[in-house]
């Protein structure tokens, strides 16, 4: 049994995410479909980029992920299906799998991507507005049938690459910066716990706020406190217990975190 | 492998969906359930009606559409099941079928009504507010899994139909209407594109804009253009690039949209 | 087919709850998964217990209910798999199965709790933020599998229970509370409709409101209304007929509703 994973810009009020399920299971009855959200901001690619490499991994190998945040449709941006690892992506080449290739580039794994031009593969149709039904889910469908990647278009080597906020070395640490806010007001950084070199002094600073040291977990402070954990991803997050720091501190995406390794 | 779809004005916040669900897998445990949206405001009837139609085409056969926008819960209006063409909809008699009746009838499909009597069919004891548990969940079920229309109720000729928005003829071209607004705050309207008869001078109007043409694709304008598309539905679709038509606009459903076909 | 629901409070923002269902997915590829709601306030407790208690009945015997509202993820805080009658719940021991317990209580069914301690049906690595992924939903999903719960850690006797609100007697009836205030701004009392003994004079008090006798439905009334209605699950529940009884009232979960039955 298969599984498709969709994430979308397309939130939930409309009936867009449903009429793509109904195209895949038109095609591939037995799949089992999973929302990975489907609150990415209007065409934030980048926002969709992070939600889907923080969710891949932990999907089974073979699992088809569909993504459409697709500020280009219609356009000359090319449809692609790729193999990255165990995996299979399928949605516009916009450059939403930047982290999961870079992610594959780390630890060497094997990657195909592909042209999508056979429209034996599409809906009979194809509108100038919704390729994730017209496009994207019938080609994640046939390849939940078993259809080879190689039947689907032409092999390409350059799939469109983001450049990714990265944290920087500085005199006294490390500039980080804000990659995500969750739901909870929780902030994750794109600085990975491995850069304090097991430090327990370690200072945050971000607007006015200064955090002191790394918790092991929220409970080990009092409702209210601003803490540094490290997050079930491995990176730093700041976080206040029982609270929202996004909402306390006002930050967004891309803020930058000072952070000072002291001696 | 059934699917049925759910449609409803329940939100996402409250357990009530959840509930819909646990009944209709104790009938039919091997379903596919597909939610179309729960985001309907609640009782209206006309939006629920909308994106059911919208959705249900692009479903396999046999697919079961379950709806439940029911402002008349508890009241004497009547229950029914249908199948229209090679579908079938439960849920309550109150039009929200309308727009798939028109298009099964602009097609010639054929058409059969139910009205649910047989209690057999519904769960052990029936509450006064929320038949979607104790009906339509149940009797969606047993459809699943094989039970015929006519077990279900005696057959009926004349379900709820509401009185539809159309485009109207002027000397200039069409008044036409906002259908839809969706997440994007794109606008679609009742107009078929097919009434634009392949004009390419169209001038739109609606409150103090004007739009000028018709153009293939969102990405043929720059971020911030008001244009008007096909949609993927073959309807005409006023869109800003990159942004909300309908905050721009501060328009609703329902609004009018002048069209005036140049000679 | 095994049946996991899950409710949580983490929103639909971020791709946490389907991590979960990749983490179940993974381990029990066939299982129908459910969200009962991740709509709960963040760290509700309560609320996550009214959600979860309403509609855990619905579902079929042997259904596993994972629930994660966890303020106390990475403390102490124990972690439980119960079986309760003939349902199984996976979740941090924070008190939110108190209603179902208490439920099953009064009816004498049999109830065995777990402390979740053998990591070998956990995912290899535990981080101190996320059980959800970690703990809950891989043992979820080895029950599914058919895990026997003596495998998966020590019995215990002591589950942590919430003191509930609960109804009280008066001179002239009874103080009730508002236990759920749903999408529609519908109120639920904490008072069984059995409680009136079948009196039509009764008269509700909450806050400026009066609110006189019991109807069948919704529909009795006139929109704009104030009504009582009995609720699909035999509570009392106060309501605005098409419209938001929350909203006219500006009342909360825990506000006291006086009940009056007159000789």
């Amino acid at each position: 049994m298969s599984i498709i994973t969709i994430t979308t810009d397309f939130g939930i009020k409309n009936e867009f995410v449903a009429v793509m399920k109904g195209v895949i299971l038109g095609i591939s009855p037995a799949v089992q479909i999973v929302d990975v959200t489907h609150a990415i901001a209007p065409q934030n690619i980048l926002e969709g980029a992070f939600a889907l490499w923080r969710a891949a991994s932990f999907f089974p190998d073979q699992t088809i992920h569909l993504f459409v945040v697709d500020p280009g449709v219609g356009t000359s941006r090319r449809a692609i299906a790729a193999r990255i690892g165990s995996q299979y992506f399928v949605g516009p080449d916009n450059g939403l799998l930047t982290p999961i290739i870079e992610s594959a580039e780390q630890i060497g794994s094997e990657m195909k991507f592909i042209h999508l031009q056979n429209s034996k593969y599409f809906l009979p149709i194809v509108s100038r507005t919704f390729h994730g039904r017209d496009i994207f889910s019938p080609v994640a469908a046939h390849i939940a049938n078993g259809v080879a990647l190689a039947e689907l278009g032409a092999p390409i080597s350059d799939p469109v690459r983001l450049a990714l906020p990265k944290p920087t070395k500085t005199e006294s640490g490390w500039t980080a910066h804000i990659t995500v806010v969750d739901i909870f007001g929780n902030l994750t950084l794109d600085l990975p716990s491995s850069a304090l070199q097991n430090r327990t002094a370690v200072l945050f600073r971000l607007h006015q706020a200064e955090i002191s040291g790394v918790v092991d977990s929220y409970g080990q402070r009092s409702p209210g406190d601003l803490v540094a954990v490290v997050d079930s991803e491995g990176f730093i997050e700041i976080a206040e217990v029982n609270g929202s720091a996004a909402k306390r501190l006002n930050v967004n995406v891309g803020d930058m975190v000072e952070v000072i390794l002291s001696v």
